[in-house]
């Protein structure tokens, strides 16, 4: 067993879930911050749980360039290495070897890649992106991909999503024969186990390397760039081949955004509606809580993270650039509608002050207030469901 | 009435002491990190109170500039804009334009200097720096002086003393005048009184406006240079104008570590006993402990930030700079003696890794645990001085 996903309640095709890995049950639809190199930029772990974040992604590319791939797996994999217990996924490195351009060469056996870091060679297949994967031990790790490029002519598009396909069933090959490999299921999982704060239904059944402990979650990726037709055939390619989950990848990579919102629909309705569906690297706070409710289970983005160091926040009041004058002498709030620790402390003054004097703690503070508002307008739209389909809401009662 | 010493203990020099503010009750011997520009970099105004900070330092030269005494003022002062409702201390702005080295001039009038940020021309003087810390509103202001350069001519030290005592008579004549004028003695304190944690003895007694209402503290700076004569001459007169509290200033601009040692000792000599002795501007953690020791009740440098930002970090087994290959795959804490949320929950190798990948975090973390050691150094040597002169150790009761 890898994963268990149960849906509690479905508003038209939107659906409140609960996603049950190894290290603890996630709600769904959820939002999963990106921890680049083990690590939420500028935010410590206890204030990602203090904000209620579920789970947290990791890029393996960057993971295995530094600190490398044997580091944390010796250290329990990513859980142990950055002391997070609670779930967290690891894309499969192809989009980040994809953003390289220049640097990378593509082939049927994987691709060949200079790092971004040192100009050193090497080459990621889809065995070795899941050997790496295994070792950074994340929940949910994900099949290797090669994301298409935007534009692409048709025929460049198929055979990129025929190649994922095939990639995809490689993926899994491999997985399956070194899933029990993750470092978790050694005895160093029950250390970790006991450091867990109780959320995971896993750890009190669990006996390690018997059948009763879990293993991760492969996860396969729908790509077919911007074609309808090309997507429906890599969906169907991709369930065939059988995962616990799909990813729709390859968007948001530079196509307008009803082009985004028409893939994304038309690529639902050929994923099965008993496994969770993850929509790779989007949005803003209104994309993501569109697609959450046109049935997307999972989502992630750098844009809370990245916007926020460069002093743009997402506001109940739209975005704002704390860095602009008007603010110099504001005394509210940055959000009055949010209760999260920047909003609650500080004000539009001082925070305008700190990204103005270049501070570190500017970074800090609208970090965390930008990751608060995607994780409540998350919460927002799971409380909208559950309200409707599972609890009436209370003057009704 | 400003603020009240009272000495609990001695041991020796050294002194256990209670300092009472306007913003709440500070235990001496203390260390006071260092927030330039109202915040200690990287570290957020929660975790410093988790810390157990019990009062913070502001630049008067780096808030004048940017975001400017009048923002700080109509928010309620230092307290009121960065949201921190224990003590604060400003430095004059004196030591900070002596930094500038070729960017000022040195008249009886005051200091002219051009700015760090944009090259505009200010003017310092002893009225106009005073003006500037009542509007910024910290609870422990500083004479305005001259920083002796080292090494410097003995009559080049003299000159330099005598205009300091000249500039301290300024200082206090213009305070006197204008000590009502601090943003929390209006209508507003009583808002933030009402925020307080309640460690502050004044809140629940003052009346807005009344004398029951506290002031600023005023310190006196004791200069003189490397000359012990001079530093003699310059403590009886500074105490002869008479300040709730008086610094020793000029230190650690460059000279030998034992000459810092001899001059702090002997001016020690000179300085009221019943007034708060604070040491501007040192050291490591040894170093701090051994002036508490010699009777200094009050340190501040910016040396546990800065060296963390470097990778330096101070432990109970000494200095380690984290970024060394050797903490790759070390999954100790970073000081097993240390308590610190760094402490309890990362591992070496998770630190080191942060540093090596320039991340955000490493600078939070490491500033974090430094500033746990430098206030635990300190908490270590109050607590001695508690259990020899107050508190019988247990074991004897």
């Amino acid at each position: 067993m890898s994963i268990q996903f149960q849906i509690e309640a479905t508003r038209g095709p939107a659906r409140l879930g609960k996603l049950t890995t190894a290290h603890g049950v996630i709600e769904t639809p959820v939002f999963m911050p990106v921890g680049t190199v083990a690590t939420v930029k500028g935010v410590s772990q206890d204030v990602l749980e203090e904000l209620g974040v579920q789970i947290l992604l990791g890029n393996t590319y960057h993971l295995y360039l530094r600190p490398g791939v044997d580091v944390v797996r010796r250290m329990g994999g990513l859980h142990g290495f950055m002391s997070w217990n609670r779930p967290t996924l690891t894309d499969s490195g192809g989009f980040q070897v994809f953003s390289l351009n220049e640097l990378r060469k593509v082939t049927e056996e994987g691709v060949t890649f200079r790092s971004h870091l040192d100009g050193s060679s090497h080459v990621f297949t889809p065995e070795s992106a899941m050997a790496a994967q295994i070792g950074l031990g994340a929940d949910i790790i994900m099949a290797f991909d090669e994301c298409t490029e935007y534009p692409a002519e048709r025929e460049r598009a198929r055979a990129s999503m025929e190649l994922t396909v095939r990639w995809a069933a490689r993926s899994k090959t491999y997985f399956d024969e070194h899933k029990d490999e993750v470092p978790w299921r050694s005895s160093r999982f029950s250390v970790l186990s006991s450091q867990n704060d109780g959320s995971s239904f896993t750890t009190e059944n669990w006996e390690p390397g018997t059948g009763n402990c879990p293993t991760q979650a492969l996860f396969g990726i729908v790509q077919g760039g911007m074609d309808r037709e090309l997507r429906r055939e890599s969906a169907l390619r991709t369930v065939e081949i059988g995962f616990p989950g799909y990813a729709i990848g390859g968007l948001s990579v530079g196509e307008p955004r009803e082009v985004t919102h028409e893939i994304v629909a038309s690529t639902l309705e050929h994923l099965p509606e008993d496994k969770p569906r993850y929509l790779m690297g989007v949005g803003t706070p209104d994309e993501i809580a569109v697609y959450a409710k046109m049935g997307v289970d999972m989502m992630d983005c750098v844009l809370p993270t990245r916007a926020a160091r460069h002093g743009l926040l997402f506001t109940s009041e739209g975005k704002i650039s704390i860095k602009q004058a008007r603010f110099a002498q504001d005394e509210g709030p940055l959000d009055p509608a949010c209760s999260c620790r920047v909003c609650s402390r500080y004000s539009r003054a001082y925070l305008r002050h700190l990204y103005a004097a270049n501070e570190l703690l500017a970074q800090v503070l609208n970090s965390i207030h930008n990751l608060s508002f995607y994780l409540d307008t998350m919460r927002r739209v799971r409380a909208e469901m559950a309200g409707y389909d599972i609890h009436p809401p209370k003057s009704k009662v």
